[in-house]
């Protein structure tokens, strides 16, 4: 798919209110499989004319939190093009509007380890960058696990890692890990079991 | 600004490396005052070529969580236009290129709520979804706190709180807040909190 400037098929001249915005126009200014980009002329909380690009994702964010019996945590290493970083990660993925966001979970997980788990709890729902773009993330804990082979598709090259969850924690809190959906799903279970310690 | 499809200006045919991926051509798929979308021709991991979409944040984002000293929260409601959404959040706001984090962290404060602080801590610095975007999140704690008069500009119609920092970290918990960046910054200062009060 390439990025489209046929705008004149995607006009949408009706006005819509969004909150103390008016949107008075819309048409697509770029899109591809994976985002579109909405040129909005609005109209401003305080009545000036402006424009909102909002960038919309196609497929919601789903994240595991796979934790072993040993209390190790899966971490996917990759090199992100859009930061051209090496990134340390819990596994991820993009889940499609067929998909639930167990499902997508399930799917993403099993595609890239080949790990396969019993045990699913919602750890958070948030979402990632609301200035400009509405993507959601759906982040998991998983448990009960079972290994198989991963098959990742042909935009992944990843590797694989098993750490202890406390080590983990340490990369979240010091810097190492920087993605923002891996730390959220860290910490928010790491804080659940302080506060269980604490009420003990 | 508008949207740029005058692509011929800005092509780069140039081939670059970024890990795995080799980019053979960049164009800009669109672009505004705050975001540009470069549309790059690759090749993929696995030898295929591809596209990829990268969303550039022409600012950083930058949060802070500010704690009075009855240990309130100061919290911005605001609709957000991208989800078409209310929500609750710590003040946030882009930080551009001449700007530090915490000069650009400072202003937002002070220009959305008139709050000034004395002491400052960097909390966090997370990629806020780096999937498809560059973006950065930096996050302080910000406390010593005096008060003035705010001065948003016109794209902001905000609303000011101070809720108990337990009852905001109840909200990121359940769900009421989804705004990453807070979730973020609350979580991460009461597992701090939490440990502290483990190792005493």
């Amino acid at each position: 798919m390439t990025a489209s400037c046929d705008d004149a098929a995607m006009d949408d001249d009706q006005a819509v209110t969004s909150g103390p915005w008016t949107r008075r126009r819309r048409r697509i200014g770029y899109q591809n499989a994976w985002l579109t980009v909405w040129h909005d002329e609005v109209t401003r909380p305080d009545g000036a004319p402006g424009i909102y690009g909002v960038v919309h994702f196609a497929n919601l964010a789903a994240g595991v939190l796979v934790l072993d019996g040993e209390d190790r945590v899966l971490l996917v290493g990759q090199h992100r093009y859009a930061l051209d970083a090496y990134s340390w990660e819990i596994p991820e993925g993009g889940v499609p509007a067929g998909e639930t966001a167990l499902e997508g979970a399930r799917r993403e997980l099993r595609e890239e380890t080949g790990v396969e788990a019993a045990l699913w709890q919602e750890l958070a729902r948030v979402h990632l960058s609301n200035s400009v773009t509405d993507e959601l993330a759906v982040l998991f804990l998983a448990t009960g696990l079972t290994h198989g082979a991963a098959t990742p598709d042909g935009t992944e090259d990843l590797e694989i890692r098993w750490l202890p969850f406390e080590d983990v924690l340490g990369m979240t809190l010091d810097g190492s890990i920087s993605d923002a959906m891996t730390v959220l799903a860290v910490e928010r279970y790491a804080l659940r079991r302080a506060t269980s310690a604490l009420d003990q």
